[in-house]
């Protein structure tokens, strides 16, 4: 390619441009590329058959090769593409010069991207769904735990663990969706673009598209090497999978701490510390939540390259590539972990429970008791305030306060004032939705279900 | 509030906590909630009718007082929630207090949010078919146009001004999709969520869902009341956007120098200096492109804001919204500068035709050429830089060079090198997705199509 | 300024590109500039004193209008700059058109905001420097505090709550020099750069800097209006100290925290809940933590405006200001209501201490005791990991474990090992930078005396 | 340190938490560490002087096979220092033990980041000096070349090219300082803080501190090991710079095009296109340019990774490393490459002469010209603005247009008006920091100074 040279690039430079030690990462992508695209040269008598098989035969071997260690990927050949056309040209002759015909690197690199995120995007979903059903499983396991329902950290109503742990199972479902989506996005086949303007040569890009299983084509060859677009989305979709992990990650931090103690991890899921014996750290759930800020840094990495790009290809896109794998083992390894820290973790139900009794956690029922015996719901909030405000005072729970002290703050308090528990204030919340178990059993079934098809 | 609080919060705290600066935006949102969830109270007789009813009428003309400017929203009452409720009450008195029942700010803010974004979206869509459609409008007129095509920044094969447009439309057309698939995520009732655990009245969330014109209802009430993925999403979704017209902004920009000069803005998209009196800026285009930088930031405020939170509502969330509303108003307005400035833009086209006349733009074709007479591609390639060394060092164009000075570099390139030009090598280039005008053609009619439907 | 334009601007383009909104919150540093380039010009005989006199009259007045709310600033005006220099037109006459000579609004606005820059950084320092002494308020208070100290959010080893927040005042230390150093960058002239080149008057810059209170002045006319590097310098810095107060705001909510219980707010810094009567919400504190998201929001949103901009002036840089304004606002109003929180929370020692005393937090204490004995630390780290796995076996504490039961992991156990108790192992800490108490009494006297500074 | 667990961790558990494969970068620090730390156990009698030297023996053995590739770093051995710790021990049995007394992996790691914090700073220092020189030499050698200055990419005002070129200057002195300021900070030794609380035992840490050229150390444990600022700081400056760098690429690659020609890469800088043989392409500027998304990303991830993490040291923090690793690359290789793209690059001083001749350029100097003549500078611009239109309308440059048709405009246009050019416009900006040919000389004269100090 340095036709028009004189001289050769400076060392470093070489070295400063060259992708081959991240995009050898696609060499499965790009050799199933180009064997489709040399398939499709012989269909359309653009190369003979023989030709077409000869290349085909030596990519395949190539690949081998590849596989088995046994060809040295060389940074002087710049990427993936330039190493295995000299590759082949060298295993097969001059024969292998006429690969290039009717492409360029701009929608092969393209295509070799698609491919790898089709794949990438499908390893996701299937992760996803293991940890859906990992807290799923925890979630049955616990069924009839109560727990402190939470809201500013503080205790706010109490709820089922179940019910706590469905709320992630609703998170993941739609992160299952956005990759579903991105994953139609990404399913359209580039190869046929040229370098930016289309190619000269009769091709066959419905043969290509099916070959390499793509349901769709590029409509627009300048777009088609511009477009980074489901790298983004990837990206997106994986920040947002990320924060969602990073709010369990948080919770079982907490959980795992002494005040907490709600839970147990498994000591296949802790580790130890260097000096302080007695130390069982939760280093999963924290080192998940500090890798959300590499996968939004990647996020944002890409979104900022592709800032103010004139079209069509432009070196600067090669930064495509690193942030994206990064993100995509990050997710992809976190969301394993997860569904193994999930599957073997150990609910203290007694503690889980004991903490829903404390403090004046009942205190919204007391104020949904005053509204049925027909006091306005704001007036009944301020009149259950001031008791909170005198049980404090007295140091009496709200079990502990007689009836004629009910009585002050409203007359309308009867004994049944004491047939508040945390069970009934659990039961009445039956709305669907809510924390019932009624309704938790149904959405168990429902996320059981869901998860079968 | 205050109930269980012996002192008043401090001026200070007042103030930093008050979102009622931004929350004002979601008026009509909160009380056509209210008025929704007042008719499902008196439906499921947990008020009367008659209630229902002067709530119904009070909140109605509170929105008119509000779009009136006759009522003073007040920072004292922190938020618009509590704003109207206090306002309700003054006006009808006692009743006003029973609105807050069966309901709580948590679900009630993740309400008025979601209708809040289900119109913005549609809005952002219609914008982006309004710019879909200038783009279009101007790739008609201008269809015959001829202009270099670029990769690196350098001159790489002619295309047709019009395909490169398209590229955009490519863009704006994914841009679309994908608020639609936003929209379908956005398009979920959270109401009777709560606090965070649902609540304990027989409330009818289908009826409420219908009246507010939502397809689907939460299904867990922790995950409703904790959730802002839509919000993300859409800052996502915003973020893809701007980055194309980020694009489109440099080309404009690059287009408008005097040394590109292959457009001229309207004087009514184009603005002046202060003291050069010669200047026509391109600040429309500039701005929007320095805007992009706003966009991106605002998606990482919410990423960051949501990391690592446990469940369910925390106060961190408050900051959902005016980063929310700055991505919505500068993508929307953006939209409506860029449609404007498209729509009355003027192609210069003899000086991108001339500048796609200029260098060695056809080099590509004369290694096409090469090959269709049997040399392989990459020969034909590195011959063609050789004659295109040669070429500069004599300092003669393609044209320049005689049929001895070609066969000097291969002795297959005969008269018909000749022939090669601009506009061959754009007919040339007629695989389904290139440059060809039949291809053109079909694109530009497939896309009108595609906008009236 | 639309000399050579034949068509009036779109008014919604007028309305996009408009900084007026913003921008008048320079009014007083834009007229400061005004009023020092009109006395600069007259000392230099470009214009006469009269005019000057006039100039700087009518600027005067304008500042007065402005601050008195009888100047309305105009959208259709587009900026701060052209409002004062129109209105001063009006009020003066003839004379206001002289004073835009030898200036240009490029290097004005670069004036302006660095003159805005230079008070914000001083008031931030203030701030900054008001949270340090409430924290050491608070510190010396709870002097012979004890609380375990966390890492992983697991106790592991005790320290004193003084301790524990001196680590929050060489924090803001570190912040208060970060923000020294960009004041010195900061505090370079700008002015008679011109539009880009310079100015072709015989100006007196060192003039200029002396009425302005400028250090330095800048030494290439291309970079002065070309450079936000301060904006920038200020958000990053900013960005960290949100970061530490994310971090002090994640503390106050975890021990106001039923669970961990450590500390009261004031009634005057929580909040209640709309629902749950008896909620106390450590509200301020959550939303500065969610407010992190926006000042990393608005670094990345100027950092990625800034990328790949050609010198010199370009329009994108208007958005300069209001992601700045926005940081400054939420930096300065955080640090404001930390210091009353932090001035006005009650530590409820008995607490923290209890929780130090619970668990096996003096393992390492142990370990250092078998050292002492000549053990191998790593050895001795294994034999103590053992006991604790035996303790929790047996369901006891180190206290409760009877001597034999120690030999049985060592002989070199003794008598002795009872001894070691929360406070000799606090006591112990006494290197340099530990948290024996003769240490933090050290550091709170070195705090103290730092700030007396 | 497994001592208190019953399971071995998961395989899948140990790769997602294991460091080795970054963290033995920092092998040469960890090593100078522990040999400081083991004279210093030695020279406070914590250890036996025999085996502190058995101890350095042992660890600077371990260092040589490190760096002959002999000793294999293990990922079940999790991170650098516990690779080391066991080879030590291998090597010189039970002594090696008692390395680890009296400190913590806390406190290690943080020494090891900050020994080479400090070594990237100088050499980042190093390198952006270079640079400098580079762009001094290149405006030194075009010195008298002239081009035009832009704004909004439009033409404004001519400047001279080395005048231009001085802007980036200016910016990398910035950078120089801010590195430098950085260094003042990152220059603390942590060592002695142990976990978190302090060190029970003896220590000197003033010894450790010259040992490994600290000329600060810590002064609070729990802010020592919880304290990652000077990455984050380091990760700011190093946007800061990649702004600027990403400016100049940019430049780099306008200059490039065909359109402004001003410049041509040498050979060995630029590459070539795998099918279109007359491509030369700027990549190396336009790979920098979209590395600035990569260096802006690691920012964002360190900032996101640790905010709101409660003290001291938490598991997120081991996400401190790579992103700085590879912003320190990123920033030093492409000083290195811009380096020599400079030091070879051709300036077409032709070709930026005859742009800066074209079109209206001299429009301002034409209102400066009516100044001195007694027009205010307001009305100045307006006339030259008609002027401007007038000569489009009529298809003339300004010289191309006769007297009569000046004095329409303005009677205070004389034959004198023919005597501005771009040379004069150029040297009447003569004020300080302006482009005048004086001016530039000194300017030049002073940067070539300040970089031989």
């Amino acid at each position: 390619m340095r036709g028009r040279f004189q001289k050769q690039v400076e060392k470093k430079v070489a070295e400063y441009t060259a992708s081959i030690l991240f995009d050898r990462r696609l060499y499965r992508q790009d050799i199933a590329g180009s064997i489709a695209h040399a398939k499709m040269l012989a269909k359309q008598a653009i190369i003979s058959d023989k030709e077409a098989e000869l290349i085909v035969m030596g990519l395949s071997s190539i690949r081998e090769e590849i596989e088995q260690g046994s060809f040295e990927l060389s940074a002087e050949l710049e990427d993936i593409h330039m190493n295995i056309e000299a590759r082949l040209i060298e295993k097969v002759g001059e024969v292998g010069r006429k690969l290039h015909t009717a492409r360029s690197r701009n929608d092969q690199i393209a295509l070799d991207m698609r491919l790898f995120a089709k794949e990438a995007i499908s390893d996701t979903i299937e992760k996803l769904i293991e940890l859906q059903k990992a807290l799923l499983d925890l979630a049955e396991a616990n069924k009839d735990e109560i727990m402190p329902g939470y809201t500013h950290l503080q205790r706010a109503q109490p709820v089922l663990f179940a019910h706590h742990l469905l709320a992630y199972f609703e998170m993941l479902r739609r992160d299952v969706e956005r990759f579903h989506d991105c994953l139609g996005r990404t399913d359209v086949l580039p190869l046929g673009s040229g370098a930016l303007a289309g190619v000269p040569y009769p091709i066959d890009r419905a043969f290509l598209a099916k070959e390499l299983g793509f349901s769709k084509t590029s409509q627009n060859s300048m777009d088609a090497v511009s477009d980074r677009d489901f790298v983004i989305e990837y990206q997106a979709a994986a920040s947002l999978a990320m924060m969602h992990l990073s709010r369990l990650a948080e919770e079982i931090v907490l959980w795992s701490s002494a005040e907490f103690d709600f839970i147990e991890l498994s000591d296949a899921y802790a580790t130890g510390s260097s000096i302080m014996p007695q130390k069982k750290n939760p280093d999963v759930a924290e080192l998940a939540r500090g890798k959300t800020g590499r996968v939004y840094g990647n996020l944002l990495a890409i979104l900022t390259t592709m800032k103010a790009l004139p079209l069509s290809y432009n070196r600067d896109m090669q930064e495509d590539k690193e942030c994206f794998f990064d993100t995509i083992d990050t997710l992809i390894s976190t969301l394993e972990v997860f569904t193994g820290m999930v599957a073997t973790m150990r609910v203290r139900g007694e503690k889980t429970r004991q903490a829903a009794e404390e403090g004046y956690i009942l205190a919204t029922d007391l104020a949904d008791y005053l509204v049925r015996k027909g006091v306005p719901f704001r007036e009944a909030h301020n009149i259950v305030g001031r008791l909170v405000q005198y049980a404090i005072e007295k140091g009496k729970s709200f079990k502990e306060l007689n009836i004629s002290e009910y009585e002050s703050l409203s007359p309308l308090f009867g004994e049944d004032v004491y047939s508040i528990t945390v069970e009934s204030s659990i039961e009445a919340r039956n709305a669907p939705g809510g924390t019932a178990p009624e309704r938790v059993k149904e959405a168990l079934e429902k996320a059981r279900k869901s998860l079968n098809e």
